[in-house]
This record gives C-alpha cells, sequence and structure tokens, in this order.
C-alpha cells in the first residue's frame, strides 16, 4: 500500500496567492468592468532589457546551428555566467569565492525550498513573523513541524516576530525559546521592506557561529539597495562563510520571472554536523542534491543572465530599479499624506502599511478591492504578525501607481 | 547546532557521468592527440529544429516588449502548452486527461527526483536492476533505504534485476520479497533499450491496483517507438490512471537538454493512503509540492516546446528521432556481425552489449576509451546486473557512429 507523505495534510488551506487570485477573480465575475491595478503579487512589469534580449536572441541562433548548439550544461551552471557573478556581485564588495562556491538555478524560490533537504529532520527552524510562505511550507512538507495551531503557526518552528515595535528587525533567540539550529533571513525583507545593517547582520552571524547554527540568507531583493552603507550580501560580515548559505535571484534584479535564473552559494567553510557531533562540509553535499535531482537552468536563461553584468545590461537594469524604488516613494509618500502608519519601501520594492479603523488584513484587501479595485496582500498571509498590516509593491507600471494612490485617497 | 541529513553520506561515491568525465580527461591529459567520439552520456547531438527556434525567437521578442511580456507564468504551465501536450499525445492514443493533471516542469530528471517527496518514508521502493541511478538516490536522500552493501545496493530497496535470461522485463515481485509499494518503470528502457508490450504493462497495471501500490512510469523516449503495438503511455492500459503517474520530456523528443521542459501526469483518480489506511488524492498534493518548491518553466522554453507539437515541429523532431534510430541501427548490426551479443536499439536509443572475453563493465570502458577512442557507459553504473553489459547510445552524428564502429572492429 502507497502511502502518502503525511506531513502535507498539515499544510494549512490554499496558498496566498491562489486565494487571491480567486477573490479578485469572484469579484470580476459580479463587476466586469472594474479595471483592477494589481499592486499585490511581486511579480515585475517587464519588459526585460535590450541587452539580455539581445543575448537571448544570440543564444537561440547558436541553439539552431550545429556548432553553436548546446545539450546538457554543467548542473552548477556556465563558467560563463559564475565567473560575471563573482566578478560583480561578490569582488566588487570585497569577497572572493571560488566558481564551486556558486550554483546556477533556475530561481530562487526552489532553492530556498530545496535547500533544507539537506539537512536532518530535528534541526529547529526558526523565521521571522511575517515571513514568505515557502520557507516555513517547505519544513511542513519535510515534517520538520508539528500540527498548526488556531493562529496558523506550526510547532516545533521559532517564530521570531517582526513589527512596528522592533523596527521588524527580529530579535535573537532568547535561551527559553530552546535550540535554534536553522534560521531564515530575508533582507531586503519580503514582505516588510525592512533592511539590515552591518550591525545588525553581525548580531546574527556571532549568534549562529556561538550555536553552530546555520543562517539561509535569502538576498533576492538586494539590487533595491541604494543607501552604501547597507550590505548586498551577508559575506560582508566576517566570519558569515562559516555559517551562511545565500541566496540571489535575476527575477527581480532583471525582470527574470517568466524567464527562470537565480543562484545560491554555499562556502565551503560552511560545516554542519552529524548527530553525534561530526563536522560536515556542506557544499558537497548541496552539490550532489543539485547534481542529482536538478539538470542546470536553460543555456538561454544562462545566456540572458550573464548580459545583466555587461554595461549596457547594468545600465539598462538600473534604470528599471529605479522605476520601481520610484514608485515605492510615490506609494510611501502617498500613503503618509493620507494619515497610513507606512514602512519600507526605501531600499526595497515592498511597502508594508498598517490596517486602518481596526481593520483586519484580509478586511482591508477586501475594502481595497471592492472600493477602490486595487489589490494588494494581506499581512496575515505572511504570518500572525502580519495580522492588521498589508504589502504593496512597488512592480507596476507608474501611471497605475498614480491611479492607485488617487483611488486610496477616494476610500 | 544543525546537522546534516545523514541520509546523504549513504550515497554511494560519485555519480556515474562525472566518473566517467573523469576518466575521459585523464586519458586526453596524457593523449591530447586522440579524437574521442563520445557515444556515452545520452545527450542529443542537436541543432534544435527551424519550428522550435522559430517559436523561442518571438516569445524572446514578446519578453523585449510592454505587450508581450511574460512575468511569473502559471505554475503548472501555460494552457498553450498543456492543450497541445493532450490532444497530441494522449487524446491521439485514445486517453482523456484534464488540464489540471499536467505539470509542466524544467525536466523529466527534476520530476522523477522530486516525485517521491509527496509519498511516506516508509513506501517500500521497488526498481529494475540495472535503473536510472536518480529513481534510487533521491530515495536514498529522502531516506528510504539503509546502508549500501558491497554490490552497492542499497537495504530496504526491492532490486528486479532484468538481464538476457528475462528479456530485460522484471518479473512481478514474489509475495516472498514481502511488500513493494512504489514501483519505478522506465519504458523504453534507459539502460537497456528493452521496450513493454501492452501485456506486459498489463501485469504490472494489475498488480498495482492489487497491492495498492503506485507506478512511476517513465517514458522520456517514448517518441522513439516506431513499433505500433509497443504502447507510448501507460494510460493505453485499462485502470492505468488509478495507480501511475507518468513522466514525459522533450530532451530527447526534440532535443530539449539545454533548453529545460518536460512534464508529468498525474491523474486525478489516482490514490495513496494514510498511515491509517483512508484514502487520499494524489494530485491536489503534488500541485501544493508543485506550486510551493517551483516557479514554473520558462516562458521561451514553453513557447518553443508548443511548437514541438505543430505540423513542421512534428516532422522536423520526427526527422532527428530517424536519424538517431538509423544510429541505433548501425550499431546493432555492426556490433551484430563483429559478433558482440546486442539488445536494445530498436524503438530505443539506447544499445545494450555484452563485454566480450569476461571483461568488467569498467574494464572494457577502459579498453574501448585506450584502443579505440570510443566512450560508452559501463553496465555496472546502473546496478549490480548490469555488470558485465556496457551502454552505447545512439545520440551522435552518423559519421562519429559509423567511424566508431570501424574502431570497433579494429580492436
Amino acid at each position: 500500500m502507497a502511502t502518502i507523505n503525511e506531513n502535507f495534510l498539515k499544510l494549512q488551506t490554499g496558498y496566498l496567492f491562489p486565494e487571491i487570485s480567486r477573490r479578485i477573480r469572484s469579484f470580476c465575475a459580479k463587476n466586469p468592468d472594474a479595471k483592477i491595478i494589481s499592486l499585490g503579487i511581486g511579480d515585475v512589469t517587464g519588459p526585460l532589457v535590450p541587452a539580455v534580449i539581445e543575448a537571448m536572441k544570440k543564444a537561440i541562433v547558436d541553439m539552431g546551428s550545429q556548432t553553436g548548439f548546446h545539450g546538457y550544461g554543467p548542473e552548477q551552471g556556465y563558467d560563463f555566467l559564475i565567473n560575471a557573478i563573482i566578478e560583480n556581485d561578490f569582488n566588487s564588495r570585497g569577497i572572493d569565492l571560488d566558481r564551486d562556491e556558486v550554483f546556477v538555478s533556475d530561481g530562487a524560490k526552489c532553492d530556498t525550498g530545496n535547500i533544507q533537504e539537506i539537512f536532518g529532520l530535528n534541526n529547529v527552524i526558526a523565521v521571522t513573523d511575517p515571513v514568505y510562505p515557502v520557507y516555513v511550507d517547505t519544513n511542513v512538507m519535510a515534517g520538520r513541524t508539528g500540527q498548526a495551531n488556531k493562529n496558523g503557526q506550526y510547532g516545533k518552528i521559532v517564530y521570531m516576530p517582526c513589527t512596528a515595535e522592533n523596527n521588524f528587525i527580529p530579535e535573537l533567540p532568547s535561551p527559553s525559546v530552546g535550540r535554534v539550529d536553522i534560521i531564515y533571513l530575508c533582507f531586503p525583507n519580503n514582505p516588510t521592506g525592512a533592511v539590515a545593517t552591518k550591525e545588525i547582520l553581525s548580531k546574527w552571524v556571532d549568534f549562529a557561529r556561538k550555536n553552530k547554527a546555520i543562517i539561509l540568507f535569502d538576498a533576492a531583493y538586494e539590487a533595491f539597495i541604494t543607501d552604501h552603507s547597507i550590505p548586498h550580501s551577508i559575506y560582508e560580515v566576517d566570519g558569515a562563510k562559516e555559517v551562511a548559505i545565500e541566496f540571489r535571484s535575476f527575477s527581480k534584479t532583471a525582470g527574470f520571472t517568466g524567464i527562470r535564473c537565480a543562484f545560491t552559494i554555499v562556502p565551503k567553510q560552511l560545516k554542519a554536523y552529524t548527530e553525534d557531533g561530526r563536522a560536515v562540509e556542506v557544499n558537497p553535499i548541496w552539490h550532489r542534491r543539485h547534481c542529482t535531482k536538478f539538470n542546470g537552468a536553460s543555456y538561454i536563461s544562462q545566456a540572458g543572465a550573464a548580459a545583466v553584468y555587461t554595461t549596457a545590461g547594468k545600465k539598462q537594469c538600473r534604470q528599471i530599479i529605479d522605476i520601481y524604488l520610484a514608485n515605492a516613494a510615490v506609494i510611501r509618500e502617498s500613503l503618509t499624506r493620507l494619515g497610513y502608519d507606512v514602512y519600507g519601501g526605501v531600499n526595497a520594492p515592498y511597502i508594508w502599511m498598517k490596517t486602518p479603523d481596526g481593520l483586519s488584513s484580509w478586511g482591508f484587501f477586501d475594502r481595497l478591492l471592492t472600493k477602490a479595485n486595487v489589490v494588494g496582500t494581506p499581512g496575515s498571509g505572511f504570518g500572525s504578525a502580519g495580522e492588521g498590516y498589508f504589502r504593496l509593491t512597488a512592480f507596476a507600471r507608474p501611471d497605475d501607481v498614480k491611479e492607485a494612490m488617487q483611488r486610496f485617497a477616494a476610500i
């Protein structure tokens, strides 16, 4: 008798975004003339920049010719891309990396979801609350948690509340919560838009070193950092290579959500332990997982990603990022003027706001959808400490953002 | 203290293909003038057909324009591709499928590796021996096996030997081996090139229904079937939808190894069970896994895949397949004439041969590499019953195949 992985049955109903889609469809069915503006799902609004388009066109010509054809590539990614990543994203910030510490993949969602597979099932996971749901759900699926309680919090996970009171920066787990082995951090943060200074990251690296814990650092939004004092990589902190894995993505940096390319850094210094305390290098274990369950990112996607690092590509991608950051500033300033409590939206594409009038997150979602035909994301969808908050994204066309702000003013 | 998943430490050294690469590199370093012909790794030799190239070029133009840009697509795949798959691969053979029974992905290696995650850790896995290593290794990683013995066979896995004696078709597990819950089958087979008749597949479907077992059916090579009596899909057998998941790929059908696109069928009738015997639909569980740990295949790859189903695409892909099949026939006939025992290579791109002179698989690998500068794959790399066998692939240029056969004649 084939049995199901019963951990899947612990998962709470509906992943956040399908539920949002359902409510929009239902509203539109009744209101077919409504012009919905979405500041909801964090998807870029394109188009891809010319340097990337040209590189991918060339890659396709290659694939149609006998001499330029590429079959299976190296599972870790092509050297032409890995070299560009190391030089531009790391060497430029004083960080050395070996080529085999970089793992090119088809997405940071996949990588942050898959990474837990290489760790033992007894590890205690710590996540911020609110949090990107993939970190939690993939640990539930693997069996690292208990059942969910009525707030949707799973047993055995350590939740670290991030609210206006702590400026959306989690506090170090106090000894009273017990052991913490693997810590997910995301800065610039999805959903709150908070960023972490070098001092904050140093505290976490120290904590991890002291406790032989591992930090899973999601830096998918680093391209939005404009403040020069904010680190783009956790490896800007001394000692971080001993305790941290870093996730990066071309999705938001270069509009690759439909192209699929990302990468993960697993330093060779990083160790995890057997139950009896023997140190094991993590890099070859992730390499084995990556080569066995993945077959490389598309050659065309990798060719496009490499073009992001050319002089033209950098300039063109910067212009797109600047448009999104200008959107973020418009949202932040408009809502502040309207009297809302607004956070994030600086060095980050996400704006996090308190819901007004004591409304719940979904209550405000429904009000905004029905009265303004604007879609955002309920903060409670990211965790119980997100209740009473609401996320808006800067990934939209500037005219739509302005129109959405006018509609906000009218509700 | 962060612990490692110690199941990874059970894995045998070196995935097969890296070891082959290592031996080739070592040989070439000492023999820089050697002209190596590879009939080893099962990779296509390109180029992509014009219909696919044109469709991908158009998709890239889309991605560079505001109106044609595609961000995140549906994780399950675009309807334009799913509809083409259902109509051409299934309806044409009398099989009905709903759109949400098809899951487009970035590779059959990924899908056959990931699928085990949705099943309980106590399931007993059965695999053929020899076998595609990914089925086994991913179950080792998940913890469904014991340690490996000196033959490289892992505890708790049921190995089903496939040798010349049983015509490379596994026998149904006898009651004496105990419970079997999940069965991996691959036809046309990698590595042996064996195919399964409808009668054979019916026996397996009956077995699975009787035992509430699930068949994971890898049909990545179905495009190579030319004999009209051989089923392309396991769903051509009555009742198979209740017990089978099927994996398909564009890698070998259309040369997509560097493009990355595949799909998996999870019928809604398929059930697995909780430990206490309650039936659970598998389709929504895989849907949850797919949407949480994967973010859709590249839009460009999917646009290219859809072109495989156009009139021009079908004709052009057929021509490529026919070239590979002609290669297979040349290898088969040449080696037979030279007195080797040769299997497969009809309805399949793989030729499976007995090693001569009582040589081990790796012994013959080394002889062939050093004396003929031809690379194949040692049968023992696919399992202990593959010892004394050797795999050659038809994925090569016809001139190279002919040259390789001449060199075979000279050793």
